[in-house]
């Protein structure tokens, strides 16, 4: 039999998995067994209005969720809260736009600001600017090889998605440039938290840090008050605030894991980053030794570090695998979908066909599948060779 | 004592009374009463993914709330949902623009698209546009002065805030033209629903047909399937869909209302429209003599219609008061501010600074505060007359 490396092996008959969104279901196991504590109940009288806290510049954030955001991070230890302003958005996608726009000049400029940002970069931040077709920011791609003398906003996303690598800024230009860091994975289940981070606009999500997506919380952490004053503006015109039943169910979570931890009752593994570590950890082994045998795709290589939160040294276990294609192999993408796996290639991410992005945080049978789906190949490749 | 009409002839020494935003807090009463019967319990487990139903356009939608947004309007009958798409967003903000975005062409046009409401229009139309300056769409104004030939959408807001009147469009451009209705307040407690609303594209919100503001969940009606796609494919940009726990409440909630409705046990001016049309009315029926007797202000006129929901003729009993002063009087919100009154002025809504906003559905205390303030000034006159 001659198995041409440009197309896969095997044609899969069974139903098509979908591993091509980042939806954080693998935590739903952790959420399960401690559903009771972390219920909220919300009454009929309750949250009619608009505003939460006018003495607050983000007018619309419960304080109890202000209080969990600033005690999640204490107890982390991934960012520095202190002397900072919090504002809350609907997910951070909302605040992405808020930080654009509020870091941009208050009169239309010339030309809008470019927005750029290391390639390969999360696939949704151009689309996300490029729908508003703004006079004010527009996305120009790759940070890494920006060199207009132009004003610029350089979003600097560690763990990186989709590559998993911790980063810095990369512009080299001489014109004057701001920084949007997008921290969604900056959690010690997915990579060792080695400081707190303290930069000038920082972006987290409820999504991936405990895997309420559904929630749609996002907080900013702003350095300058100005800033926090635009960015809350944005949100009150793109949407009068962000819904209370979300902020306080993300404020009682936020809660339960800090009393899990400040309790010091329970072991490491059981508590909720010890526990989802383990989940992650698991699954990259299993993905490893799969991607190795499958001779298709190499992963990228993730240096240890001291996670000062967990006490012990430990890699990167990102929320996504980045596969690059063996040569050989044009497109990553179309090759996964003959495997009848649905994954995102390369381009939307600013690079070749011949990288394709998988979830690491889906279900548990749809990561077995993708198992089973590249041990066939490898099972081909060994009845090649022999 | 000669008091000059220019300015109020009273400084009150009382605190500030807040009756410059919409914030619907008159209808606690009723969901204090009903608390318990509509509060929601939401698991820890619950709601982790991004999607709903993958079956529908609107892919983040609860079917819950679908179900409940298509059996309120059927058991109120103020809107056709049958052969419609329904599209959430995080209020109807974010579904206006969503809206706008959605009827503009796909290509970027030689110059935005004019975006026009009749005057007195909604004062926050203009800023949630203008923010964006985006290339696709722009505020051009008063609908009715509106005499470019060029392509444009006209905003229809009915019962209008600020001036609650019923209205259709009045753009007479021979150039192609799109409707969005905006019926926030077409709902059994404000107006007579006279018909069931059948436009291409209708916007409706929680927070005010409930009064659930802080739940930040508005709805769209929608005629054609690509413009439902593009709506949800807007709000999934800009913030990856909307709050399950809001979606799950407002579901809960309207449910309950219909419940009522539907078991005939109560009388009317027990069940949620009822109620609150009636505290309206009383409320109504207070400020038009304090009004009446100040000499300063004159109120809008509301014709008589009959409800096809309550069986009964009434008047429309707007959400807000809209003030004209007396000739002598050139800036109402400065005279309330006088008064220590904050109220929002003509020019924010595309008129005169000789008109001035105030809202009817807030706390009871600042209505009651505002009637005693009126009363200030009609004492004042009736102490110069004699």
């Amino acid at each position: 039999m001659v198995v041409s490396k440009a197309s896969p092996p095997v044609t899969c008959s069974d139903s098509t998995i979908n591993l091509e969104k980042g939806d954080p279901l693998v935590f739903g196991k952790y959420w399960k067994k401690k559903s009771d504590e972390c219920s909220v109940v919300i009454q009929g009288w309750e949250f009619l209005s608009y505003l939460s806290d006018t003495s607050n510049v983000c007018w619309y954030m419960l304080p109890e969720l202000k209080g969990a955001i600033q005690r999640l991070h204490h107890v982390v230890g991934n960012a520095v809260t202190q002397d900072k302003y919090i504002v809350i958005g609907t997910g951070s996608t909302q605040l992405f736009m808020a930080a654009l726009f509020a870091l941009s000049p208050s009169q239309t400029p010339d030309h809008p600001i470019n927005v750029v940002s290391a390639a390969p970069h999360y696939s949704e931040y151009k689309p996300e600017i490029d729908v508003l077709r703004s006079a004010v920011v527009q996305w120009a791609g790759d940070a890494g090889v920006y060199d207009k003398n132009e004003p610029y906003i350089e979003v600097v996303n560690y763990p990186n998605n989709p590559d998993g690598t911790i980063r810095g800024p990369v512009v080299k230009s001489a014109a004057k440039g701001n920084l949007v860091h997008d921290l969604a994975y900056y959690w010690p289940q997915y990579t060792p938290i080695t400081h707190q981070a303290d930069h000038d606009v920082m972006l987290f999500t409820f999504s991936k840090c405990t895997g309420h997506a559904g929630s749609r919380i996002g907080w900013a952490i702003v350095k300058d008050i100005e800033i926090a004053k635009k960015m809350t503006r944005f949100v009150h015109l793109g949407s009068h605030g962000v819904a209370k039943e979300s902020q306080a169910r993300a404020a009682k979570i936020m809660g339960a894991i800090c009393d899990d931890y400040q309790k010091f009752e329970s072991i490491e593994s059981e508590l909720f980053f010890g526990y989802c570590k383990n989940i992650l950890r698991e699954r990259w082994e299993k993905l490893k030794g799969a991607i190795e045998k499958s001779k298709v795709f190499t992963l990228t290589k993730y240096p240890r570090a001291y996670c000062n939160f967990a006490n012990e040294s430990f890699e990167t276990y990102p929320a996504f695998a980045w596969l690059k294609c063996e040569e050989g192999i044009e497109n990553g993408e179309s090759y996964m979908g003959k495997l009848k796996i649905r994954a995102r290639g390369g381009p939307g991410f600013g690079v070749g066909p011949n990288y394709v992005r998988l979830t690491m945080i889906g279900m548990d049978d749809d990561f077995n599948e993708l198992l089973k789906r590249l041990s066939m190949l490898s099972a081909i490749q060994i009845s090649n060779s022999s």
